[in-house]
């Protein structure tokens, strides 16, 4: 019999690939920005959301015994990323909503984790 | 000043991106299922559709000159898996839904890559 | 001033690349044997392996901070990886190669997320 | 009977690997550079050959059907971040190095998308 997603892993796979979508964006972004926006810290820690929120999704998606592992992980990557975003912001929209995607995305991997 | 993304692009990344999430978690399906479902054929024509569409997204996210080149080739990956769902489903609803999803993302790939 | 990466890092990076490409390549092979070679438990357990050697291989050319808990979960993946090709192999060589790869890997990976 | 890897093939999946290996790597130092190093434009094309070639490098492990097109794709990314690199360099050996590995792995893949 194949496996069933739950709904709160089906939910905890939107908000990763969302994240993953956001981050790589946000990640251009702020290249194309420039100056703060742009030190190798910031892009380095967008880069790592975007790929662990991917991997962490396809654990899911396969129904592997480690998600929650790779969950475990992805909660930390995209709560820094948040904070990083916060902290570098100065207003600018796209970086205020990657933040606010990465708390969501924390928020689930954090309970699909524990 | 940062690059814009187009609503026909962001509707392409957005097709890719279910059809990347889709495909994953048919091929666990179809592993599951067994039989002629998981034969090799099919479960490497799934995995390289949800890996090429993932990197087409990407592509597009970072807004790169080559994103009308990786569109081209994941709009045929994707009417390859959209076929073959097709022909091996016998009546399985995920592998339908698909092989539906594929046929969508193929038609927005072909747009972007023209 | 970039960040060096240490000898025993850049030993890390070559197992976990090395691990990703067998972990792919078996994962094909076993399919196309198929029978208890291509069960759905084994194949997932390769592409685990082979998908988060691949993130955390990255995660150490980026120099992320995060590296020892990407790491810490490759470990795991890279063990029950090497149990499950070792208890299925019956003797086939490219099972038995993979077990080996993913052991060096694990070994390694382990000594990162200390 | 498994698909069996030519040595060609061989030869182009391990020039993709370490191809992949190389520009996360030097798009990190970039990053760490700064400056015209870091254009967004720059690290873009090397972000693009780095997942190019991972999907390229699977592709061939699973001898897919379609790994001559997304080889085309990678030979034509590879070429770009060669140039790009050389342009860039200003002796910066890491970039001249990269430039180098683009090269070679932008010939291997010509030769199998042909």
């Amino acid at each position: 019999m194949p496996h069933q997603i739950s709904p709160e892993m089906r939910e905890c796979i939107a908000n990763c690939t969302e994240c993953h979508t956001v981050c790589v964006e946000t990640a251009a972004h702020c290249l194309e920005l420039g100056g703060k926006h742009a030190e190798a810290h910031h892009i380095h820690v967008l880069l790592d959301c975007a790929q662990i929120c991917a991997t962490s999704a396809d654990f899911m998606l396969r129904g592997s015994e480690l998600h929650g592992r790779t969950c475990g992980v992805c909660a930390e990557a995209c709560s820094r990323c948040a904070e990083d975003c916060e902290r570098l912001a100065d207003g600018d929209e796209t970086m205020l909503r990657c933040a606010e995607v990465c708390r969501r995305c924390a928020d689930s991997c954090r309970r699909m984790a524990a």
